[in-house]
């Protein structure tokens, strides 16, 4: 017999169905979430606790026309499964494949692009404006988690949603979770709530009473001549959301089919943006996602019936980084570590552990995490804010304002800088080195390997001054390639050949097995790796005045790029030879990295045809 | 006879002073402060406001133990004034003169920088924690605006500030204003609580109450049986500010010393985060300002019996800019215009005032304002975002992560690109045309005079798709130069001359007139004007490749400006000439436009000296 699941082609068949049928589809839902990601990795725990939500949603409300916007789209797969995607599920994350996040070009119930946090609120109310506009009363669902509440996109969104905005519903998904634990006093103020669960019946009775009851003591009736109003207004005044101008609904078990059901249905009915508090476990219904969310956050392949992964994590540049500032701080007390609730994505546990007080977890708050750094660093402390290369897109202004303009010595340890692969489009970070040299005075480091990535924080702790920023990218070194030891600022192999090739970061050890694989074939072309990117060394462009050919591979944008700045030095200084740049000119989507790198031609193989396609010319 | 202000020399001279004496100075600050401003200009309102809380804060505080941080630093005269920095106030906002905003090379009672909005707090918990980790207690004072708190990252450090941070003193300055009128739920919420005064008495009355009497009417006792302190818990939870954590003080009338004194004295007691809210009257004490804060935020010479500006004000872009979208959104109601809390800073006024419906003032929220802008666009309207150039610099992730990857038609009208003048490094356009390029797809107009600005904001708006930028200098065009009328992505005056002097933007006039002192000495050279910058036109470099020299002048940044990838375009097509390139390489500090073009060398004369130079040279 079929399952409840595999009818459900379209939100029309979510509607048909009973409460009991509801429930049973979560049911499924959640055997077929944990079996397929248990084969394609992807984010589990947030998609689990989502699944009687997302089912709800569909029932009440009448999408494509009302819209529900995810934020930062972890918690997205039930409504693939349920918007006619069911099939495409062994393709999560793969090249061509589905993607893990949200994509209006995907489907017609995919409103908007999501990825990074806090972004929902914003969209959401840009919709209803329009639908204003055009007369329209369809419902804007925006659904967000307390982590990306730490991000103020959420609240400059919320102070813009009390006036003129009707039909907006957010739905606060309160887990307690964004990937690590959250922190700061919203969360607390949340937590209290949570912890006094008689508060708000406790507040519906005292309205009840001071409703009814014309006199309550003589003092009080005193002190309450025309106050009931002004009691009220306090009462009503107490939670966050209504200073916004929200209609405050919850807390709701968001697990709990028919009071969701109820308080979704209920939603409809104000004629004022309204929030409702919801209670999910992250992990929902899988002992082991439930025990260990974090973990299974976002996950590789793993055993249904363990929860182990299945094959052994390698040891990847993040835990590198997290491990050697750890060490330096044993040996400096100044340093402290700065993450936005990255904790664990950026290796800092151990730092977090041995440093407590020097380690600060501030939220989903790029922003502030930069300036908090320059407030540090303006007394003598030296903050290394370890931080992915496409969050700190979000930081751009205060690493020019708050700390570049004054010098302020920070460090920016830039993780999964490069092509990240199954995440896509949103995640890739290929626009840091732009950014970055394009403010006066950063120092940036691109190092390709483990030893080098040491030498380089220790260089940018230590010895640097100003914006100092290391960048780095996800994953693993290949240990088959031997660098020399030590720090180079930049790296030159072979001599005396017509072709060199010039790379950073990760793409120098393609570069390395181009040109090994070349000199096989009796070709030689020399390499030369940059790790200094700014300021660049002058020895560079003196080198590659020695050739009459340079190649040069970017594994990010070529707008701003190393490339271009190089060329104009190499200009500059003479060089009338060719520059041959292969760097990024679009968005890059979803694939593995090696896959990734194919596509864009900058992988060995790659490099390889380049090479004998130049010689081939030059003959 | 010595004023008092005359005696005044540091903060030590104004811990001597009786409450009267206090008072008096005040008075002299402001009559201070009305005459030099009328002279040099500067920003007067704000400075006005927050005369009383400078001197009484220099009074309780011991600086530069503890530390004062001024957001956006608009407030900072007074504090300039008796930190001894008088005598040099006729240099305000002028080259090599007094910043306009707080600035530490100045002086060692200016903590942090500023100009941007929202980071005052940010930085106080950095400082606050490194006080934290060196054991010191000393206090750290954040000054900031109701305005500026509609900023996100004001939330993600008040979010971060209930914790484990001490001695950090946060004061609302709440006047209402930031430059336009304040928006928004929070701007409302602050409004409510000053609107019934009573409320915060009542509360005060209504717990004492609630501690004296035992018994309150029978169903009500039976309701509050164990809930005294839960309904003390409402009253207490009745502020935003405590939900994160704050003790609340307030409000207090920010013009009464003795108030402000005793409120100020008390906040050093507590050992949390303390929020002081006050109430101030921007422009307080100069009727004319008073009046019309709006006008008197930033201006120039003005005279002080009358309030009237010296000098009448020619057009400028701005206003250009604003009636422009004012025309096409009468023939066109998918139009809308958004502004960042800056309606008449980017000539907004008269669509705000045509097209009520379709004007968004977001309030100092660039993030939010490009995501709100991407969600209209997801709907088919057409969000033009007028913002200046270095405040665009915060919304650079939600550019590429919520309007660029999707293609959504959103236009960014890029207010006071290039060189900004006496506000100096923290508000130069320097940077928007690398990191607005960088972004794939981006389409960018830098046009030159208002004729050409138009066309650029029709193309922008009815005719391309995707993100669009137009950026357009501060100030005014030169109306002596007359380019052929109509769009033209290109422009080439003159051919068959060996050197090409190249630009775009405002710099074109320089070129102009540049090229035509040359001719007046019979050295010829042509001259190329770039408007569309990105894509840019394949017959651009046809047309360099030409010439055996080109020279480039960029008003921006040089690292990922189109002076690089033009050169790496011409390069690819074989260009083997010289290409000598002068852009920004350097934070640009105040002075005037004219001041910093020749010092950066891209003024006219300096064109002049390049061009006989290189002819020189090829002799």
């Amino acid at each position: 017999m079929d399952t409840i699941l595999e009818t459900i082609n379209g939100p029309e068949d979510v509607k048909k169905l009973t409460i009991e049928q509801m429930e049973q589809l979560c049911e499924e839902i959640r055997a077929f979430l944990v079996k397929s990601v248990s084969v394609t990795g992807g984010h589990l725990a947030s998609n689990l606790g989502t699944v009687e939500l997302t089912v709800a949603l569909h029932k009440i409300f009448d999408l494509p026309n009302d819209k529900i916007i995810w934020d930062v789209g972890h918690q997205s797969y039930t409504h693939k499964l349920l918007t006619g995607r069911r099939e495409q599920f062994h393709t999560l994350r793969k090249k061509d494949g589905l993607s893990g996040f949200p994509r209006p070009k995907e489907s017609v119930y995919d409103t908007f692009m999501a990825g990074h946090s806090s972004t929902s609120i914003s969209a959401a109310i840009g919709i209803c404006a329009a639908n204003r506009l055009e007369h329209k009363n369809d419902h804007v669902i925006a659904v967000i988690g307390d982590g990306a509440f730490t991000g103020g996109m959420a609240y400059e969104a919320l102070n813009n949603a009390g006036k003129n905005i009707d039909n907006l519903i957010v739905i606060l998904n309160h887990n307690e979770m964004s990937i690590s634990k959250n922190v700061g006093g919203f969360a607390r103020y949340l937590a209290s709530i949570r912890s006094r669960p008689r508060y708000f019946k406790m507040k519906k009775r005292v309205e009840k009473v001071l409703d009814h009851i014309p006199l309550v003591g003589k003092r009080l009736k005193m002190t309450m001549q025309s106050s009931k109003s002004m009691l009220k207004n306090m009462l009503y005044h107490s939670t966050f959301f209504e200073d916004f101008g929200f209609v405050y609904l919850g807390p709701v078990d968001g697990h709990d089919m028919p009071k969701l059901l109820n308080t979704l249905e209920g939603a409809k009915n104000y004629h004022k943006p309204v929030i409702i508090h919801l209670y999910t476990v992250k992990g929902k219904g899988y002992s082991f996602a439930e025990h260990n969310p974090g973990a299974f956050h976002g996950i590789s392949q793993f055993d249904v019936d363990t929860g182990l992964p299945c094959s052994i994590q390698e040891t990847c540049y993040s835990q590198v980084a997290g491990q050697v500032l750890n060490e330096l701080a044993e040996s400096n007390e100044k340093i402290c570590a700065v993450t936005a609730a990255m904790k664990y994505g950026t290796g800092l546990q151990d730092f977090a552990h041995a440093h407590r007080d020097r380690f600060y977890d501030v939220g989903i708050a790029e922003q502030h995490a930069v300036t908090f750094c320059a407030g540090l660093a303006s007394r003598g402390f030296i903050p290394v804010f370890a931080v992915y290369s496409s969050f700190l897109q979000r930081a751009y202004d205060q690493v020019i304002h708050d700390a570049a303009i004054e010098k302020q010595h920070i460090v920016l340890a830039v993780d999964r800088a490069g092509i990240v692969g199954e995440d896509g489009e949103t995640h890739q970070g290929i626009f840091d080195v732009s950014f970055l040299t394009s403010i006066p005075g950063v120092t940036l480091y691109s190092p390709c390997g483990f030893e080098e990535l040491e030498c380089c924080l220790k260089r940018a702790v230590n010895q640097d001054t100003g914006v100092v920023a290391v960048r780095y990218p996800r994953g693993t070194q290949n240990k088959e390639i031997h660098w020399p030891a030590g720090f180079r600022d930049h790296l030159r192999l072979g001599s005396g050949s017509d072709v060199l090739l010039v790379s950073y970061g990760r793409l120098s050890e393609q570069v390395y097995l181009a040109r090994e694989a070349l000199r096989a074939e009796q070709i030689h072309v020399d390499l030369l790796k940059l790790t200094q990117l700014s300021p660049m060394s002058e020895d560079v462009p003196e080198i590659c005045k020695q050739y009459s050919t340079v190649l040069f591979y970017e594994e990010g944008i070529k707008n701003g790029g190393i490339g271009q700045q190089l060329l104009l030095l190499l200009h500059e200084q003479g060089f009338r030879g060719a520059f041959h740049l292969r760097a990024i000119e679009d968005f890059v989507p979803q694939a593995t990295v090696s896959e990734s790198l194919a596509d864009l031609k900058l992988d060995a193989a790659s490099m390889i045809s380049d090479a004998k396609a130049l010689l081939a010319d030059k003959k």
